[in-house]
């Protein structure tokens, strides 16, 4: 019998660069794109322009064919219904959402349908005295803010972009907030998802706590859509704080403030985010937006509580900031005052973008026990200040989640070769140091060497065989996470 | 093809109440029993005491006879070789951490040999600056808490008994403290395994969160050693508070104590425990302990923070409960006084069981959303009160979990009837409200009808094709969670 670590190793992927897998795209038969048709009508698109938008991501991937077709659902009969057709076939399915991946996770590798989940918007039921709401998987986190906002309650995950819920589910992304609310793992409740064969299963239930049977829930939370497609949400809502307080504090070097970021945490101080950016950044966000702020590297961070509590929270870390360094403190209560002083943050990435025309941001995602991020952060600017390579840093450090964008010209085949050994050397220096390859993106298609190096062969057979014993046919976003 | 839902139709469970299911044991082979004495010397036992002790748990099934076998392993490698020995001749294991489980998870119902794994209690490694700490499954929560306990760090999933931290990790457990800092789900950081095969596997790291492929973890926490047998685990701690206060205050009904329950999680204050002891339990305690406290519904409540957010917290609170009528509020700031107001919730189980000589408890577990609490509590307690089956009453209420203890004869049939009809009420209703059959005991045998109740054929057939590719020789704990 082959155990589960030599089926590993036998089926090891070869990925983890930009370097597309070599698997030829499966054939989509003209039958099923007549069928999808029959069914969808104009919701059944062939159009180069929509397969083509549906065919990429925010990753650095060159384009590869497009999906031979977008089916764009509104319903969980119409995704079931796809996914039947499909099934049929043995055609591949990939779920999309508002498309900001940055791992590759929609590219057509082996060819297929792209299922645009994006007009299944809807709120089905907010369920305030209980904290929760229930959604469809294209409504974005603003949308489902906004629409919330009167009751009282918010939904903390931001992972940046707008992203849709279905897709913040499916990368068990997180973000900003995480520090204090957890990720997707810790606020999904509750589940319905089509599977391979186009039943619709619920997983879950609104209690907020269960030991019934196997968790399902979390297993299809990061399951990045190789498992089956999320249809339906139920997420926990929280409170919003009585008072908020934002911060930000610039520093006479990175190690300073990630050093107070330690001892925040250390503390038990209850943050709602802290976030770091360097000097570099700043420089950038300055350039951009017409910005004077200092370009140092810079901590901002985000008390939420009663008023005491969040007067409290702010002194002790403004004491231990002042104590490693940290000066030119400036605080606003006000949404509007915090929107300003956040500004650096919100627009570090596009900052960054259009300080290189043309570039493209190879993406780093470690994240790494707390007291261990000062090593794997340092030793990597380091590496990255001698590279060359332009790049900006920002992180949610409380978390020992951060990234590097390194600003590659996609023509330039040699600074991508460079970005992706930074890369390799960041991660490898995290998995030595008990982090995570990936912290929020997920695996996709640029991180499957890593979370071979990370897990070891055992566990990614593991995961085969449950991605076999769901999806016999690999139809479901098949190539991701692990060539198959 | 047969789909999963005629599947798990097909295979329907027909257990949930306290019939064993029809299941022959499996026959262990004299060879086997010969080749792990070999192995293990007197660490494989087969005194009639030994397996006698590993055959049964707290649940109120009627005997079974038991595992052929007792290893006790006192390494990952011992355990690996176990199952190695076992799945060469198709025999069940059955983990066996201290034999606390409620829902008859021990119970040797397909014949097969017990691992204990209580001499492997060990503390791996505590990273006090990373807020973890790595042990084997046999360390029970209050040794690793009294091995902590210089570090300034603890760990707070406390679901009453000395339970082990591999027996916690199994079951999904969770208790007292979870309304503040999450259950077992929450806490566990990464795992080491012992497959089917016998092949040792690792999932998670040491980094807080993760987008690394399946969520490995997640899927083993809970899964009540129907798929491996957990050897490592790595825990979340948390900075020991700077100030804990407790009170206790007496309601004039239930209904009463569940409102403001119900209030203050709605108003998000992170309280650190609320419990609820009906008039009933009081009455116990008192009767047991020679107490004086006052025979009235009562909630027992801890505020973990800073000693000003500790006050505040506690004001409000205290306001919250004043409006529902709660008084005879007493205070306790020092841990003896502490443990004293704690006594009736400490001693509710024992106090219950003494009450009635020679009695059982069949307890349930249903969990609900919290605005649904009064609805899902009170009509159960309408219903057991006119029974005339005694019973206790307690509840993790924060969370919407909460269990009645019905105190049968175990040699009055009629009895059982009784209970289980109350249970299956209470469960019937529980479901309608969106709530589980299971906040925190696991499904075991005793549940199996009932989770098939509340997730639907689908998901059921979802979980038993995990356990088929996971397990195929079904060896693994069988018959627990569904009939194979």
């Amino acid at each position: 019998m082959v155990t589960l670590v030599e089926n590993a190793i036998m089926n090891a992927p070869t990925s983890s660069t930009h370097l597309l897998p070599a698997i030829a795209p499966r054939d989509v038969p003209q039958v099923l794109i007549d069928a999808l048709k029959a069914r969808f009508g104009e919701r059944c698109s062939t159009a180069q322009i929509v397969r083509e938008q549906h065919g990429r991501d925010e990753s650095a991937y060159t384009t590869v064919p497009p999906p031979a077709a977008v089916v764009f659902a509104e319903s969980t009969t119409d995704v079931a219904d796809t996914v039947k057709l499909a099934s049929q076939y043995s055609v591949p399915l990939i779920p999309f959402g508002v498309g900001s991946s940055l791992e590759g996770h929609l590219l057509a590798i082996q060819g297929g349908i792209s299922i645009d989940v994006s007009r299944m918007s809807k709120l089905l039921r907010v369920n305030a005295d209980d904290l929760t709401v229930t959604v469809q998987p294209g409504v974005t986190r603003k949308q489902l803010n906004d629409a919330i906002k009167n009751t009282g309650l918010f939904f903390p995950i931001d992972p940046g972009a707008d992203a849709s819920i279905g897709g913040m589910s499916a990368t068990r992304a997180s973000g900003t907030n995480a520090v204090r609310y957890g990720t997707m793992r810790e606020n999904v409740l509750a589940l319905e998802v089509v599977t391979a064969s186009g039943e619709v299963i619920r997983t879950g239930t609104r209690a907020k706590k269960s030991a019934a049977g196997y968790d399902l829930t979390r297993l299809m939370v990061g399951s990045e859509g190789t498992l089956g497609v999320i249809t339906e949400i139920t997420l926990r809502l929280y409170p919003l704080p009585e008072a908020i307080s934002a911060a930000v504090c610039s520093f006479p070097s990175i190690e300073a403030a990630v050093r107070t970021t330690i001892q925040v945490i250390q503390m038990g101080i209850p943050i709602a985010r802290v976030e770091l950016i360097d000097h570099n950044t700043v420089r950038m966000v300055n350039a951009h937006s017409k910005l004077g702020l200092r370009e140092e590297p810079m901590l901002l961070m985000e008390f939420h509580g009663s008023p005491a509590s969040v007067k409290e929270q702010a002194e002790t870390v403004q004491d231990l900031a002042s104590e490693q360094g940290g000066q030119a403190f400036e605080w606003a209560s006000t949404p509007e005052a915090r929107t300003k002083l956040w500004a650096a943050r919100h627009n570090a990435y596009f900052a960054a973008i259009q300080s290189k025309p043309g570039c493209r941001a190879i993406s780093t995602d470690t994240c790494v026990p707390i007291s261990r991020l000062a090593d794997c952060l340092l030793d990597s600017v380091a590496e990255a200040d001698a590279s060359g390579i332009p790049y900006f840093l920002v992180g949610h450090v409380g978390d020992g989640n951060f990234h590097f964008g390194y600003l590659i010209d996609p023509d330039k085949p040699q600074e991508r070769e460079i970005a992706e050994a930074l890369n390799h050397k960041l991660v490898k220096r995290a998995l030595q140091l008990e982090g995570t390859c990936t912290g929020e993106h997920g695996v996709g298609l640029h991180k499957m060497d890593f979370l071979l190096a990370e897990t070891g062969g055992g566990a990614v057979a593991m995961m085969r065989a449950i991605k076999h014993a769901l999806d016999p046919k690999n139809i479901m976003n098949p190539g991701k996470i692990f060539s198959y």
